[in-house]
């Protein structure tokens, strides 16, 4: 299995970041330019095949798309197990999380990947059942914060929650009715953000399992954010106490 | 011409701030609970006409939405001109907006309008040519924020920003290559939040009508977010510093 990703800045990161799961680099014959020489001299230190392209036989396989004359054939990224997420918390400091609970669109689950991405989460978790998969529309939403940010799929949101917690992070909610605004929570630690879907929310059992519930904007005629902003406003704010931004 | 809203909060909000674009209430025939009684006890002390409708009649009209057993005609909203936004300046203290520079995705529209809406902007600001419109796919994606947020439209952005300067408003726009954080710059007062394109970013002129450029969160592989999210970030925190979240 293998999968393509392209543009300067997505295939530098996975070269700096994930250069065992890079299997070659594109390059498009015609371009010539300080940023793809830096990409081509990145590949070469890493003992990675270079292939020079045409720019047609890049478009043509990549379609019309801003590929910036570089593209890498890569090991996909395969969800993460519960097992998996667990072992990974150890390697982070303040791991930064972010779960869905009952996010049935694909499209929303690609925005909040790709927004988890740009905020440095170490990965998004969404149940197994009744809840949105990596299809591939979710991964074209994302723009490749598919392939640099995992998905944990898990069995029961509930008990991953609680294992979390376990293992020392605290659990913030995201509640309309909450009192306490994000900005007042610390989301300087270890911490996962937990969105529940448009108009429903979190489910009370999720709620439960929250050490907080915070409220987000809502000073409008519309009741509820869409849930890929949602995620946006409280993984900023998460990266703004952190001094990140 | 009209237009029909739905939903106890979008109802209640029309009712208690723009009643004179209200004409009539409709009242699912079955439903009878608390919110319910009090949308129609706010539309008779504004004598306004309330209609009790069948609830398959209801779903007939409004098709498969979550209307909670309320519905509104309403004169709906106009874009406003350069003039009538200005006009509009003086009535706010310290207002928030938002200007799309060069954004064509009518969804993009319709979601920051939604957010907008929900961060208490006054108005969203967009050029007349190469921008997405309030067509009905943004409407339809702002979810009845179209009807209380309204969209301003603009033959010269670049003017435009220029006399809202004129008129004491700061122009902060967001800008990968910035080198302060969104949360450095002042939004407490008057303030034009500008975001560019996906990708392309604010345009040169625009850029150069900016007070500041702030940068967003940006530690992932994706070279940017996606514009709705971004605006969601940047009202976000300026409702933050106004301590209104």
């Amino acid at each position: 299995m293998k999968d393509t990703i392209y543009g300067v800045h997505a295939v530098r990161v996975m070269l700096e970041r994930h250069p065992a799961r890079v299997r070659s680099v594109l390059l498009a014959e015609r371009r010539d330019n300080v940023r793809l020489r830096s990409i081509e001299e990145l590949a070469q230190r890493r003992h990675l095949p270079v292939e020079r392209v045409d720019t047609a036989a890049l478009r043509q396989r990549l379609g019309d798309v801003v590929h910036q004359g570089v593209a890498a054939d890569i090991v996909p990224l395969t969800p993460w197990s519960e097992d998996e997420l667990l072992a990974a918390l150890g390697d982070t400091l303040a791991p930064l999380l972010l779960a869905l609970d009952g996010v049935q669109d694909p499209h929303n689950l690609g925005a909040c990947l790709r927004t988890a991405d740009a905020c440095g989460a170490l990965a998004v978790i969404v149940p197994r059942d009744r809840a949105a998969q990596l299809t591939p529309a979710a991964r074209k939403v994302a723009v490749g914060a598919a392939e640099t940010t995992p998905v944990a799929v898990v069995t029961n949101l509930t008990r991953t929650l609680r294992l979390l917690k376990d293992a020392g992070m605290w659990v913030v909610g995201a509640d309309a009715a909450a009192e306490k605004p994000a900005h007042a929570a610390d989301l300087t630690g270890p911490v996962v953000l937990v969105l529940g879907a448009e108009g429903a929310g979190l489910r009370h059992l999720t709620q439960q399992n929250c050490d907080y519930l915070v409220r987000l904007p809502q000073l409008g005629a519309v009741e509820s954010l869409n849930v890929s902003v949602a995620a946006g406003m409280l993984l900023y704010e998460a990266v703004r106490q952190r001094g990140k931004a």
